[in-house]
């Protein structure tokens, strides 16, 4: 593939979608099979565009969130599994921007944008299996954690503990995924987002260094350190996004070409039923309310973001209004035309070789992540009480 | 099983329960594997229940259409795939008797009975391809079919053909499965209902005889014969009620005994939060109603084939759109609970050995069998300009 | 008016009917003019239909719960604020019949069939502004009460006060409606239901007769006596669900003899047009879900009704789920047709002189009597959790 | 008022606040009133804001389309009925502008900038009782028109015919509405936007010269002219959000200032309930979706108008699409706001005093304008079949 002998001719969007374009051709077998995307993983190892939103200085492409995002949404259009990693990959980058010290992520980010690393997530704050016990000059850490995504095939991994010592304060740590006492399980066998390695991870007794505890400002500190959550949520709303734009444009492709018109309808071709064309209609008109409320949210973040340490609360309580907003329309509409869309290609569609059903259960499953019905909340209490959404790992 | 050996002490629905039980326990597996669900087949078979609704003169059970279609809803609440093929066998069942002679259907119903047959489908209207050659006394249907639901492992087979000599009269016939010249292609593999064996069926010169063809009254000739596709929109929305129970059952199970609270949510159990309540209570409203409605339909259709050939087409254009407000609302109340109901389990529960997803799968393959948008356009033609449906396979 | 006239050639509903056929002529003017609607209320009284729900050996009609609902269905579909008070009648003498002694409420029911007595409402147990002074052999009551329903034009008053002695026991007395101290203030000025007189009432130091207390059972004591709220709500749904019949009814006569097809639509006349027809059949499928939900409420109490001090906690629990699950449709549907109607009218239909809006109004001013939020929460404790709603004055 | 008396130092923005704050006052009083807002109407010619959209070269303001609908939407949110006229004021002025010669345009705009010019609408494509005849260098207009909004109290009218003697063409022209033979009936007296003088309007031989007839370019005739009903049609989207935004602050105020917790809540303020934070929560995630599609329509519209003869089909066509899809959601999202407001207020706020049924009954009124269901039609075409919606004087 040209983009990959040729990186420095492409865009980073257009190698990406020349990325997607290939994973596109396998993804529903490998929806089919599940596991690991290890050619995909490694593909996108040699693209470079791991280092997408490491900045220039560091040996990244620098991209701004808005154009991470939209490489998320490239691939997410095609396989939501790898969309998802791939986010990840700049959430976990960001997560030691955030909260730990320069001379930390300086050369975490420097040693990734060279080595091609791969990281994955081993932080999950409200599963609370897994304790850090204080020894001399370092810490262990043991226990469980679920839903470890993209922690398979990766080099590096973030992981929290609970500390034993200071009454259960979240410690989170950037480690090798290789240290001896981790076991990454591999039981990852969702019925949807089926590539992502979500599963569980066990740590046992395994040496964590000072060095490698994310500390200074720590996790939700600041401001600045609280858009963490907010970049895992608009990464979230962007990965919506990108499968309902994915679902749409095959709906679309299988009406035009494959679907009979009904024999009531009167017309001749599938495309001119006003009954089709009325659901196309409403998922233009959801898929672009869609697609305005992420963009937005998207160049909110890039503000925020160059605002670093001069971020105030306020506005990034505001920025999570716009993320939640967006998360929400998106989880709404996306469920709705990934539901309504066999409706507009009729029942031949549901042959098992399309697999036209993984539309709804990636974003089915992924939409779980935390319950809509508190982002409502949330947006409810801004709307009403004008009171911003507390931080969390959620918020 | 005590269901099998004894089955002159239960009643039909008791024995129904005791074989859903025990269908429930491989379902999961079996909509993994895909395929023709023999051992349960043969279950059903030996249980009695392939003769439920023939009259009792000829060896049945006698049970009316409500009885018939409880047992239906009955197996639809735990695989809804047998409950496809179940309902179908009914259905053709229904079809000799309508369209065809006492003199045909009469040994047929005594050999159903006595032989434990069970009847598949291949009549499919829309698909043209069959098409039938006069011969000396005999006929011959050469073509293929598409979506022919229990096919396999059928002693029977209802199968069209569109009559080459008469500008395309639809022909349907009553046939043994493995009569020469028939081949099941067992290609089936849909991302729902998937063990209805509904693949494709080639005739390649089958010798019909004159016997077997149902021509008196013949296909949609009286308004008692057109009870036919009221029958089976009837089926599928007791189909439809079936799954949507079941899934609510599973739901139910899932949030009182595996779910956690929402971290923000106040509340100790995951049943006591305000946003789960609401979900069950919104299930519960779809349920209740579209329980009732199917049930208003099922006895309809007992008062109007009890009237046999004093059916009025009035009477049955009223049946036909009681059936059709049964079939809409559970159609969309079904496809509404199965995606949501996720969102009162929450994320652990998308994991893959549960194939929680199968409610919708299943639901949403079945619900595309003919437009939901054209059922409404009848249901509208009939509460705006008082047209009662045309009889047609679909209404 | 024959109805009149000569009431005994006619059945009550067919005197119901002639007196909805004369309320509609005058509902437009009257729900432009609000106040009290005293000429139907006289015609409501010479009809003999204020006893409806009184059983024979009282001088009554004797009729079932739901044949009264058939009543205030009928009224409610041209004129919901008189099917509101006449439901309220029937209420009205539920509550003394459920909550005090024989020697109590016979005679009430004797002298309301013989008198023609219309019985109003000024019981509002959130409404605790008015209190009850215990004196030497009878009682004081003294505040104010708002919603007071049907108080005005009345013969007798429901009437609660908290006991100041009893730490606030709620205390219901029957009192006529002009006794001394009584004041109705005429103030009912709402944006629907508008000629319900439900406005406010202040007690000076009114004289309660001990004989007046409703103490035997006394309110909510007893699982019959807790159908008094369940009564109130089913009156509820009775009238929404008329509200919406006569919505459907008119917006029907409209699209058929005025409506013009839209000019991009292709048809002659606007009922062919696709989509007023699909709009149609989603009322259809609404009014039908609704109408056997409220049916089997009917049927319910009135099987609960006839129990009397038989009634079990679990029955009355029960019907409490089929009287919710009937509300919360008749809510949603109705709020949808009523609103939605306009789309298959158009634009002319929005004329002052029709008052087409009455619907949407008087539906969303009586629907807000209580949450149906909490009537889902209600609804999902019992689905999710089999708690059967707990008796108050709203559930 | 300052805003009138020192014009020149607040922006047209502030001063419309100044206007909106006092019409605010007024606004429910003159919703029952109906009739002409003459007061009113005066305020805004004393404003100067009549001739915001109008270049400042002709004396005007100079405001883009963006500042021009934003003062729509400031209106709208208090009083609709004023703000639609308003939003008519300028769209007459772009009708002549798109539709005439430089020659005609140029001077009706400095006319109207200095002398404070209303323009009302008699054009409506659709009804054809309105003939002109061609005489000896002018034309006589005779017929009837109906929903001329703004005819009352105005300077000049924009009014169509047929043309009898080119098979119905149609011809529109701009005359003084006081011209001999116009007879403006005030009969206009709908359940929403009661103070819009949308009532009909005779024609009597009206004399119509040469000069006043808008045939260079003429309506529709190039991309450009074709603007026109994009801004009609985006004007009515401004319209309902401005007025969906007006009935979210009066509900949000009421909530927090009047409504009381529903006993059965667990909380002491309404605006704590779980129950009303989702619905404003819901509300919030309506309202931004059309705030971002409203802007970026009024934004792209700014574009379009720029380019004025360099206008391309194709431009103008997804300018159509973007409109479209705004009028869509705020249609939509605006009917479910209006109605369901009341659920978090309560029971209470359907005071008639409050007259808070004015939002549903305004945006109810104005949406029927033309069919959201062929909006709908048109957005799907284009999603589906890529056809650009095709010019009409209502797409």
């Amino acid at each position: 593939m040209t983009a990959i002998h040729q990186p420095k001719v492409l865009s980073p969007l257009q190698t990406a979608r020349q990325l997607a374009a290939a994973f596109a051709e396998t993804a529903v077998e490998r929806d089919q099979h599940g596991g690991t995307p290890k050619a995909q993983r490694d593909t996108l190892r040699r693209s470079g565009l791991l280092a997408l939103s490491i900045p220039r200085q560091y040996g990244g492409l620098g991209a701004s969130w808005s154009e991470t995002f939209e490489v998320v949404r490239e691939f997410a259009r095609v396989d939501s599994s790898i969309a998802h990693v791939y986010g990840f990959q700049h959430l976990m980058l960001a997560t030691v921007r955030l909260f730990s010290r320069p001379d930390q992520w300086q050369p975490w980010f420097e040693l990734t944008a060279r080595n091609h690393w791969f990281w994955g997530n081993a932080l999950n704050p409200l599963d609370t299996r897994t304790l850090s016990k204080k020894l001399d000059g370092w810490r262990e850490f043991s226990g469980r954690k679920s839903f470890c995504s993209g922690s398979a095939d990766s080099e590096m991994l973030i992981a929290s503990a609970l500390d034993e010592s200071t009454s259960g304060k979240l410690l989170i740590a950037a480690i090798p995924s290789g240290r001896s006492g981790i076991t990454l399980h591999g039981d990852w066998d969702n019925m949807g987002q089926r590539q992502t390695d979500s599963g569980s991870v066990t740590f046992e007794r395994v040496r964590v260094e000072e060095s490698e505890l994310l500390l200074e400002p720590g996790p939700l500190s600041t401001p600045f350190a609280c858009l963490r959550p907010l970049i895992a949520q608009l990464t979230f709303a962007n990965l919506f996004l990108g499968i309902a734009e994915g679902a749409f444009a095959e709906a679309r492709h299988y009406t035009l070409k494959e679907s009979r018109p009904w024999f009531k309808s009167g017309v001749e071709h599938a495309g001119e039923d006003p009954y089709v064309l009325r659901h196309y209609g409403e998922f233009w008109v959801g898929l672009e309310s869609v697609r305005l409320l992420v963009e937005r949210a998207n160049g909110l973040l890039d503000e925020a973001w160059s605002k670093e340490h001069n971020l105030s609360a306020d506005e990034r309580g505001r920025l999570a209004v716009a993320v939640a907003s967006a998360k929400v329309a998106a989880t709404r509409s996306g469920l709705d035309l990934t539901s309504r869309l066999f409706e507009v290609t009729g029942a031949r569609a549901t042959h098992g070789a399309l697999r036209l059903d993984r539309y709804w259960r990636n974003l089915r499953t992924q939409t779980l992540h935390d319950p809509v019905d508190y982002k409502l909340h949330e947006l409810g209490d801004w709307a009403l009480n004008e009171a911003l959404p507390t931080p969390t790992f959620y918020s």
